[in-house]
């Protein structure tokens, strides 16, 4: 695949209580993003809640949504599991269906070591033959990815890109040129945590991994353009405008927001897996309110 | 049951790479613990890499289990899953299967709310009918059960007892006593961390959930008789003897020491699964060293 770069958009992944993907609420959720023309779509990522759905609804969701993407887009699969020989299933999986890239995190129970992770990538790549994204992703799956560790992830076959969080301004130029500095040229290097990633793309980063893109995927490629035509200020402006969802996304988390928003506006009617509940009433008040205020699309 | 009290002893759950579970191996470990006494059997903890295994290959586990250890001695069966559906699921097995109570910790991927975890307990005792030990274990879950939360999953049918980790000594009493605060009358409050274990029996803590109890009983069980018969110099002395253990268990996480240990007595040659290592020589050297120089039982 041609490197992640620009908006990748994550939708949630819509399923039944008894984790039974439906597929027609995906297909739903994915054409709009390949109608927007995003860079990529990130399939079972965080939001698409991949630890929570089985080996089989995963290829569901796969299948469907290449399905209805078709070869133009690439499409990157979380392909995260606690188990080694899991995370090498799932990745072989996305690439027998045709996935561009895996997507692949720390997820884990006992805490890991940098080996242990180190020797979890290598076999996953090694044994699927799917070119993966590190999925940094301290907030749930309680390991760091140390610049030290992504050189040596990065000097492995297979191993294209990196996926932080996105860290605040003051620190978003170092984090960034720690990360350059370690990894090979033409290695991509993007962010997630929508709230700080206007500021991570206007740092340089390649690839902003989109929460809130997966459903307001307009929006989102408004902020990246802006970027790519050298636009700071309008950049800045338009994120500014969003501050009310991203007070939401931190206070609730974006996951359980997105949820909600796909809720009110009719374009999936499900819950997240248990036990994650749907937001209380008073936090779906106002996410109803931000929506009706900022028009998102 | 009776409430969970004195020894809980935790072995690990020998499995091949592809994750099927060593029947024999499993009972070649839980034969002993019978013998010895302990007081109760937590199968499938961490230690006992729950989250690792599949929902057959824990049935194949505690049905050997049983089946070794009989009806004399309580098992406690890990019965957490990162879907509250699955635990249900989980705790409807270990209960047909004959367990005394299941062991429920707050495995998650995204992080969860006191709500959400409150539901997701409530749920699996009510669909289960299977008592409930609290399991509380941020170091792998990252989530905390707070006085207030067990305070109101204390009143909830079928929660008889929690599991905390061991603070140290100048914070035990304190944490205990807000515990006791917190729950009805008969609750039981037992405590893991095996190097504040004794001084945790010592302070009053009905039940030491024991990793080290799981592979060397008798030396566990001495430090319990000592509390039991109100020797608090005798339980000390036992515990500081046993500090180099404890040292190991802080350097390299109980888990890979207790393989390692079970290695190099030839009790078990099996390896934690992937993505967990086996430790490498150099620890298990010290290993080696430690359990000549203690004599461990």
């Amino acid at each position: 695949m041609p490197l992640p770069n620009g908006l990748s958009a994550f939708p949630i992944t819509p399923a039944e209580p008894g984790g039974r993907v439906d597929v027609g609420a995906l297909r739903g959720l994915v054409a709009p993003l390949r109608e927007a023309g995003v860079d990529s779509i990130g399939l079972l990522g965080s939001t698409g809640t991949y630890p929570y759905l089985s080996r089989q609804e995963r290829r569901r969701a796969v299948e469907a949504a290449l399905d209805e993407v078709g070869a133009r887009i690439p499409i990157l699969v979380g392909v995260g599991a606690l188990r080694t020989d899991e995370a090498v299933a799932l990745a072989q999986d996305a690439r027998a269906m045709g996935a561009s890239a895996g997507l692949l995190a720390a997820v884990s129970y006992t805490p890991l070591t940098e080996d242990e992770v180190f020797a979890h990538v290598v076999t996953v790549a090694r044994e699927s033959g799917l070119p993966l994204c590190l999925y940094d992703n301290p907030g749930t799956t309680h390991f760091t990815f140390t610049p030290a560790l992504v050189a040596r992830l990065g000097r492995e076959p297979g191993v294209i890109a990196l996926k932080s969080p996105a860290p605040a301004r003051p620190d978003l130029a170092a984090h960034l040129a720690a990360l350059r500095a370690a990894v090979p040229d033409g290695f991509s290097l993007g962010y997630s945590g929508d709230w700080h990633a206007a500021e991570a793309l206007l740092a340089g980063g390649d690839t902003w991994y989109s929460v809130m893109g997966g459903l307001f995927p307009h929006t989102a490629l408004a902020i990246v353009r802006a970027v790519r035509r050298g636009d700071h200020t309008a950049a800045r402006d338009l994120d500014a405008r969003l501050q009310p969802l991203w007070s939401l996304f931190r206070e609730f988390s974006s996951l359980r927001v997105m949820y909600a928003c796909a809720g009110a506006l009719g374009r999936c009617r499900r819950d997240p897996p248990r036990p994650i509940l749907p937001l209380p009433d008073f936090a779906r008040d106002r996410v109803v309110q931000t929506l009706r205020s900022l028009e998102l699309r």
